[in-house]
């Protein structure tokens, strides 16, 4: 299926949310209170679940399994994924801890570092491997996205490096921007932005 | 100014990019070249700046100093924002260090943590203080403006203080939905969410 970036952050961002009232006694869901949560119109929730081909039911809403189940069909791959983290410093670690208790087929396989002190170490699960075997294990582990959590000197080597060994994917959390050939899918996230964005928004 | 969100974090990448140009030989910048690096269209591009009120050249592009002075006075309170970051954890350690070396208006002036071992200490230049100071301090020091770092089990009590002490707009990290009024600016970052859309346009 195709579906615009936006719309497929917006599907996992439903799902998130929604699993948090799975337990409780509620079954279905109104589109209005989905978007009011999520600082959303009513009519971008509607079509965004429509463009997936669900449409709600007007007196009771969109029933909340259904609609988890719909978008795990939609945006999941069924084995899930396996993901590797380059750069086990505070950030790195603070993004392991943080999977390791998620519910997500986004499964991180596989950290590396140059630190000897943290090579053949393992945190929360995941094994800690040296950074000069990443062709290697990202090969053999079958890992197609990758995580950038390195210091921003060695952003671009370490992105060479990960292209180089197959990477498909990569989240970048360095603030380096990164030059990839358009098959390659880049996300950046930038800390300063979203608090420029903020300080903006109280400004007015 | 009324702008909208999706408009304001662009011109904020667009100065983060720019930032690293100004120091080369070129003063000027084509749209499209700004689009390319931010995997955005040049239409795109145009269309945010001619909102701030710049027009290219059709010959040499938009002079990047113009460019990023008049993003600043867009974007920016002249006297900067004070910021507070609430649970100095392995992430709260990674966002202090990375604020610290960053080219930005946002100072963060205060962290907040309950461990005694870090209180009183000083991380990336900030000052640590007990979390049992925070409506103080944040008064004190007029904060407006909050980055949340804690443990999932400590989001909605630790937001109902900061709110209670005169934040503005929060920087939430936790992946707990928070329920804030509407005059509140509230943004959600969740890395699961930027993973899957990763997964999902691979796959694909």
């Amino acid at each position: 299926m195709k579906l615009p970036p936006r719309t497929v952050e917006r599907l996992s961002k439903y799902r998130r949310l929604l699993s948090k009232f799975r337990d409780m006694e509620e079954a279905h869901i109104f589109s209005h209170k989905l978007a009011s949560m999520l600082n959303l119109t009513p009519e971008q929730v509607r079509r965004d679940l429509m463009l997936i081909g669900l449409n709600g039911n007007h007196r009771k809403g969109y029933n909340i399994k259904a609609l988890i189940e719909l978008i795990g069909n939609t945006i999941d791959r069924e084995e899930g994924h396996n993901v590797a983290l380059v750069g086990i410093g505070n950030l790195g670690k603070a993004v392991l801890g943080f999977i390791h208790k998620a519910e997500t087929k986004m499964n991180i396989v596989a950290a590396f570092d140059t630190d000897p002190q943290k090579v053949n170490t393992s945190i929360a699960g995941v094994p800690c491997y040296n950074a000069s075997e990443m062709e290697k294990i990202i090969h053999d582990k079958a890992i197609r996205i990758a995580i950038l959590t390195v210091p921003p000197e060695a952003a671009i080597p370490t992105t060479s490096q990960l292209l180089h060994a197959g990477i498909k994917g990569i989240l970048n959390f360095t603030s380096v921007h990164l030059d990839v050939m358009p098959d390659i899918y880049l996300k950046n996230y930038d800390i300063i932005t979203s608090l420029e964005e903020i300080g903006f928004f109280i400004k007015n």
